[in-house]
């Protein structure tokens, strides 16, 4: 009988996390006031220092603290299974296999970063984490790390969000975080906005830069903000996701996969799966590494490379990365994970490196492979998700044309179970193709001209 | 390291279903019209005569046919996890194992039995099933199931949850059902009550009744109608999650079960559990086997054993069980699926053989079950799942008070993700606890009067 299904003993769970930033040339560094290298203790008001650590660290393999281990326990090693009737329905020759992170608590990847950050920072006597969160995966993912760890959770909630999905307001509640719509009344920031803007439906940018400012403004010092995607230490974490499916993939006797996707948003659930692979590539295997992302924010496949700001308020320190300007307004689409004008540095630098090959896909395309996914393999998928299996479709029908045997591997990031109106819209037929018009990028690549360029070497 | 988790190979999933009936006394028949008992051909109508035979089988163990263990695969065996952080929060010497049905892609145990129905259904020749849903856990499932089977589906959604669960239809759709209100304009039944009660919320009664007319009025032979819970058959197919429990038990290093619980409704995630370990106990093993009720709606712990209609539109056979009477009114607890007047057959049989010990729990008891478990094992489980979990704490303080290491199995019958309302309503306190007033008890009964009583040998 052919296995489906891999699932590793927790003994077997990765006991260091992949570092990229050891393999690639060094990085632009990120810049402060007045165009300076940030320096560590610059970021101490906003992170513990031992995350601090692993953001700048060049060490490849990192520790995974065994306390760390026992938490991630709960759902991890998270399996691997093999789409075996998504293959029949494509009648591909494609092997196609799926690393399923939607099986945690809070339903995504998102914990994998979220333990290991509340951990840390507990460690370093800190008592309370603040944070943002756009449609709630991550805010969930805190608050559920938060209450197993021990810490109070606040996070502010876009405001649309806040009103439109209750349904992760209460996840968020039963795990014991306080979550309050942005802007609140409840920073300086925040009353700015209300008093010129009372019926904003909030933004990313807003929610950051409220919940920095009500981090660093704690005089106690036991408060720190914390990032579900984008920085260095939050890809680290993830990495621990492409670790076990290469060890899964061994157990079903593959040597190895020939095509790795997975959705991008900031970047954490795509470096989580493809940096260890990455790494074989950059050691001389012959592996096609492909970020997904929708034509309606189309950060990797038709922005620039340049210094750009991590938020709408240009609080942030300037990051090197892909862009479509910090001013840029996604349009609303379903996967609201997927709405981040930015790159996460080291994907970017990946691309850059022309280690990975980025690739964008409409909404209503997406859809439509989540539906063939529900009808074959049975499981709803979030629409992130959807955005790599998109992908998978694509690439499954290119190994039929090519004939070819082909290992496929890509990120189940998370079900769609919270995110069903979509599906909805779509089925009614009122979803439409949506490709961002080359004006409204060029007035939005505006806001980067008068930032510094990274030099590459 | 102490392994929390314990997966069986796909080659371990059992290949036969036990039959409980085979070891129980004779059991009182279903009766038809006039009091005669019911031949299996007066069924035909209604199902197909392949589960007609495994509903009135005396054989104790059915072969699983290959085919249906493929499709099984997609998500079981399912997990059986030990929870270890309940077991420290409780300070408890007992070890706490639960089965995780949660899993499935519709998120509960329904599958395992609406995937057999669709498979022998189609066998039969069938081309379209039908059923009722209240919640919408059962309508979900048969959904799911008659999509990878290939045979239409049509759902009568109770209409309050129609309006009240929009998740769970859009669910039905993706999975490509038609869920329609009840009452509805489709039926005679439907359009009689209409009539007379336009704006009525609905009831479980009235959507069997509309989806038996419509099964039954196909003048092709090829539409069959569909039940969830409450039948032999329906049971027999969930002996999957205790036989694979078994097993796991085994993998775990620990000789059986001390006590086994699960929440019981109609009594089909109960029966899957517990009945390869009630055939333990009428060979000799001492185990103790409680399901555990809401007393909102306290059908073993206070209805009597006596013949009742399934339905309130007395449509049904009689069916020799315990029940709160058929025009029983339930209020609305959140545990939509534990909301049912009467009791599976098996479940009763049992009860009066003095094989399983029934316990009520009131609905407040079980959200704050709910909420350590959230907090503790880090799930969202389902209000209905919450009752077993209720259930569990009690005996481990109980194995506490008496100082002995027991082993406690329960059934994780579904998450809670579609039915997080409930817990905002504890967490807001609009929660009270509810026991079914015994003139309420009384009056109900009444409907029983006239009806035959059971003769036990």
């Amino acid at each position: 009988m052919k296995e489906k299904k891999f699932f590793l003993s927790e003994n077997d769970i990765p006991k260091q996390w992949y570092n990229l930033a050891a393999d690639l040339p060094p990085a632009p560094p990120p810049l402060g006031p007045g165009g300076k290298p940030i320096t560590p203790d610059m970021l101490a008001p906003v992170f513990p220092m031992n995350l601090i650590e692993q953001e700048v660290s060049q060490k490849r393999w990192i520790d995974i603290p065994d306390e760390i281990i026992q938490i991630l326990y709960r759902w991890r090693p998270s399996p691997l299974r093999r789409a075996t009737y998504l293959e029949e329905y494509l009648k591909t020759p494609a092997r196609i296999y799926y690393k399923d992170e939607s099986m945690s608590p809070p339903g995504s990847h998102k914990p994998n970063t979220a333990i290991p950050q509340a951990w840390y920072n507990k460690k370093f006597g800190i008592k309370k984490l603040i944070t943002e969160t756009g449609a709630g995966q991550w805010g969930c993912a805190l608050s559920f790390a938060c209450k197993l760890i021990g810490l109070e959770c606040k996070v502010y909630m876009v405001r649309i969000s806040f009103d439109q999905k209750p349904l992760r307001k209460s996840m968020m509640r039963i795990w014991g975080a306080k979550c309050v719509a942005s802007p609140s009344n409840e920073t300086n920031f925040g009353r700015e906005v209300l008093k010129k803007m009372p019926d904003t439906p909030g933004s990313l940018g807003i929610a950051i830069s409220e919940a920095i400012e009500e981090a660093v403004s704690d005089k106690s010092g036991k408060t720190r903000y914390s990032l579900g995607s984008v920085l260095n230490h939050v890809l680290l974490h993830q990495t621990i996701i492409g670790l076990e499916a290469k060890k899964q993939l061994k157990m079903a006797g593959e040597r190895g996969a020939d095509v790795i996707i997975a959705c991008t948003g900031g970047g954490s659930n795509f470096g989580g799966l493809s940096f260890p692979f990455v790494y074989d590539k950059i050691n001389g295997a012959k592996i096609k590494i492909i970020p997904t992302e929708p034509t309606a924010c189309p950060t990797m496949t038709r922005g620039p490379y340049t210094y750009d700001f991590g938020d709408t308020a240009c609080q942030t320190p300037l990051m090197a990365m892909f862009t479509l300007g910090h001013n840029f307004v996604p349009p609303p689409i379903h996967a609201g994970g997927l709405r981040y004008h930015g790159m996460a540095p080291l994907v970017s630098q990946a691309i850059v490196e022309k280690l990975i090959e980025p690739r964008a896909y409409n909404q209503v395309q997406c859809y439509e492979s989540a539906l063939i996914w529900a009808n074959t393999e049975g499981f709803i998928c979030a629409p992130e998700t959807s955005h790599a299996i998109a992908g998978v479709i694509d690439e499954a029908n290119k190994a039929k044309q090519e004939g070819k045997e082909k290992v496929i591997l890509f990120n189940y990031s998370g079900h769609g179970l919270m995110d069903l109106a979509g599906y909805d819209k779509f089925l009614d037929g009122h979803l439409t193709d949506y490709s961002l018009p080359e004006s409204e990028l060029s007035k939005s690549l505006e806001s980067l001209k008068n930032l510094p360029k990274p030099s590459l070497k």
